[in-house]
């Protein structure tokens, strides 16, 4: 790898608590706050027009989520990513369901204006953005990574950012290098809006290492992936995984991620 | 009983994972995704007015809940209620505190328009919309279950559908056959939006058994009562009930179902 | 001290279960809502102008809190506000982040001008609000407690109001009596929205001890205090401080507040 350790990233991260400006669903709001806390970054929810611009020029990074999408946060949105593409502030689009409705498409089509820094999507999504076809049925991914990782690649290549593509197995690409990162847990999937949430924590290494976007990228994917691991270690369903993944991220150490030993760079795809 | 056994409602959930098109309140929003993924079931919030119908279109059901309403909301909550009347779709309402102002009551005025398959609600709340006296105080049920019994099924006969009405005791009927379910745990009024999260249980329940939904209906409050009881027994208060809630719910069985003996067909009342 | 012993703000909380109205930001309003329930008070969450008046005329208390705001949620704050000052109810501001935007600068002079009867802030919001240099830099509180406590006092007789200053020490003062009050953990600024959720807890105990607002304050932080430290000697984390301090809340005895020895009165500042 030719990048700085992955732990290094976290160190960072721990060192500058970044402020994160968040623009999320209704349903994430709450558990996304929660696991930038317990990482070690600072959020703010905020999104009126009135404001939203002025915010996101003193935040570290700013994440932008469509889950619960209306007119008005679209506005709003487009308004903060218009301020970090000016700015220069590091910014992530998680594009939840693009491929459901028309109007998501829309949403997404105005936001990509602003070149988002990475989206983290699922392989569904990713696929939508790409213009591929894909049976996306919501907020759940049905196509399968190894089927999607050219498209990731293509978007990566289209848009000149990091695309972050999650599922049982996380696949990281800028267009040019590749990586895969395997780990996690079964029980991921059966607890809400965690995809919301490490988009979220994609914002926060990345804007504690802002020279670095691509290993800050892969450390907050490996964050969760291990912190899910020994979450479920210690779970017996979903309730107590998600409590355990909050003290987990919060136990996490710069060295359990430099030794982390399931990323694996590829050399092509 | 005459109806299929409810462990068998629970077995086609799991196998289908039936996506509930959620639209509720703020509060809820994050417990009723969870509970629904730790049952099986998929869980998708939006409200848009330019994608609302679009989606109730592709939805297993849908739920609605009025919790902290307003008029964009309302708008959208009609919208989607009549799609879902057009295309056969099951839905369910919950008519939060809908005796506390007369906004409410317009409100559910119009949603009822659109027949829903089930209303899951409140003593207090039944005998609001059944037009009868109720000293509604809120959000919280202040009738008692046995005086309401008459409101709901006077309620279920006007709107030829389920009437759900929970509490210490449940009271299932569409008007002609009656179901008491006891079970459940005293720590359950103290956490938040439990009802709102069963209201979408029997949503995720109707939409995968829709041949059957008054026993779907039936086995979703008794997975919450099952459950229920299960955390209770090892909760030592409300943030602990809330943790092996989830458990529980993900760790059902449908053979804990069929042998349910808390549930009581009525002949008469 | 010269009022009645804190226990007995909770004994009459447990016993008259008091209604609070509460319009808070998106990120808190399900910890709120379970804060209150787990000590033993009944929220209620709604905003829309058509019956926000109407809802806080029948409640026991109103808790506003400007953290996800916009302009038509300004609006009914300021409808709910203006219902508490010409009704005699009780309420609480929250002036989340006042500092960070010319848009909350307005939003909270509006709101100043229907006499809340208590501001819960940290010292970066009450040194803001009393028109003094801060340097905020958002949601946290980045002035040290001591630096602001004139400020505190300032606002209060300014406002003619009691200030509740939380931190690391939280500072109590009606402008003429001051206290301070040490304990909680250091894990409390790793969940988010505790300090929301005790605005609103504020709210309840003065809701159910309306003749005595500045001892019922200091109840409420005594509590936060008090279940605080105790959750934090279970806890591996943020995520199990969580559940330990919502189970911690619900297990407080009036006896346990009475017997505090972290209150200090200050004869002078």
């Amino acid at each position: 790898m030719t990048h700085p350790p992955l732990g290094d990233m976290l160190a960072t991260l721990r060192g500058t608590t970044p402020l994160v400006h968040c623009i999320t669903n209704y349903v994430a709001m709450n558990s996304t706050a929660n696991l930038l806390l317990a990482t070690g970054a600072s959020p703010a929810m905020l999104h009126a027009p009135e404001e939203v611009a002025e915010f996101t020029a003193i935040a570290g990074a700013l994440s932008i989520n469509i889950g619960t999408i209306s007119t008005p946060w679209a506005e709003s949105m487009q308004l903060a990513a218009r301020t970090a593409n000016a700015t220069g502030t590091p910014w992530v689009l998680d594009p939840v369901a693009v491929g459901a409705t028309a109007f998501r498409q829309q949403v997404c089509t105005a936001l990509l204006a602003y070149r988002p820094s990475v989206i983290r999507a699922n392989a569904s999504e990713v696929m939508a953005l790409a213009g591929l076809a894909s049976q996306g049925r919501g907020v759940d991914a049905t196509a399968s990574t190894d089927e999607a990782q050219q498209a990731a690649i293509d978007l990566a290549r289209q848009q000149r950012c990091i695309v972050a593509m999650t599922g049982e197995t996380d696949f990281v690409t800028d267009g040019t290098l590749h990586y895969r990162l395997t780990g996690g847990h079964p029980l991921m999937p059966r607890v809400t809006t965690l995809g919301c949430g490490v988009s979220a924590l994609v914002a926060a290494f990345v804007a504690a290492n802002q020279a670095h976007p691509l290993p800050a990228t892969l450390a907050a994917l490996a964050c969760f992936s291990i912190a899910g691991s020994r979450a479920g270690e210690q779970a017996s369903g979903p309730g107590s995984f998600q409590v355990a993944l909050l003290d987990a991220l919060y136990a996490l150490t710069p060295n359990d991620l430099s030794s982390l030993s399931q990323l694996e760079a590829l050399d092509a795809v």
